[in-house]
């Protein structure tokens, strides 16, 4: 399969490659240093990143960011920050993206714990993540020449415990390989519509 | 209590504004017609409604909309009336009316049964319910001030049957009195981050 992956230099994005370029195709997306650039809160850059790789098999998006902080210091503005890049960056991908997944093909966007376990700070990620969730739902039954679509949620991972567990305490992190796996079942599997909880 | 009930003269805001101005003081919000003017697709807008009204005990949402087509005809721009409509104005009403609502006071949005239960040309609609959701859930544990924050999740309701049928075939329509219940169970009770499913 042609597998296009954004976000591919992150912690998840980075050994999502890893699992899948042994079998597949795949073209790294992301801001610097990638296959091809892309910016995810610009439609145009979207728009010419699928134009420059023409037809693929699997789209993965782990990428995404969103404003964390105190519900009562959250400005709209500052939720603004989730709503482009981890809501709309990843529906666009989407919604532009249709036109050039070959029939079968698949989406596979990122949620994430915090909609289903909210911890202090997280409202605007959680926000953008339940977004994503539900319109991966809904979409799925919309899709046409059998395409699919689902989304993984992960938990915090083990290789980000450093920087997050200050956020995340009393959680439980997990091997980012674990959450790999997530998104090779949604791109090699056919289930559609679902939400790969990897807690 | 003063209760703020936005969307005051729709099917489910009139009925909720019946049900709770027996026993309450409500003010009426909405785009024409009501006690006080507000678009909720406007900050600006929003802002000056709390500035005309002062503190409340309860907030509530009745309105919101969003572009109904196949996921395939879905543009960006077609999405983005659910994004500044359903979710942003949503969340902004909260965001910005937080420092409005005496102690103990409540905030009660409105999802819909489409994230949980998909019909053909909703998933805009979708994604915005679904992202009121998780906020809901999510900035619920960080309210200041004792305050609460839920959603009613209504089904189709049997008042607008007529015109909403053909988009859901085989819904069975619930009474919009069982729906305004949920509005008074989330207004008058103790509640928090929970989404009254009115299905």
């Amino acid at each position: 399969m042609k597998i296009l992956i954004v976000g591919a230099s992150g912690t998840i994005g980075s050994e999502v490659t890893r699992l899948l370029e042994k079998d597949h195709d795949v073209i790294r997306a992301g801001r610097n240093g990638a296959d091809v650039q892309v910016d995810l809160t610009s439609e145009e850059s979207i728009q010419k990143m699928y134009e420059q790789i023409g037809n693929v098999d699997a789209v993965i998006n782990a990428s995404g960011g969103a404003h964390f902080s105190p519900v009562t210091e959250l400005t709209p503005e500052l939720n603004e920050i989730g709503i482009q890049s981890k809501l709309k960056g990843q529906v666009n991908l989407v919604l532009l993206g249709i036109k050039y997944l070959n029939e079968g093909g698949s989406f596979t966007l990122t949620t994430g714990i915090m909609m289903d376990d909210p911890i202090a700070y997280g409202a605007s990620a959680a926000m953008a993540n339940g977004g994503v969730k539900a319109f991966v739902k809904a979409s799925a039954i919309e899709m046409p020449r059998g395409i699919r679509i689902n989304s993984v949620s992960p938990n915090a991972v083990e290789e980000s415990w450093e920087r997050l567990h200050s956020l995340f305490e009393g959680f439980e992190p997990v091997p980012v390989n674990r959450v790999a796996l997530a998104y090779k079942k949604s791109v090699c599997g056919l289930q559609t519509g679902k939400n790969y909880e990897v807690y």
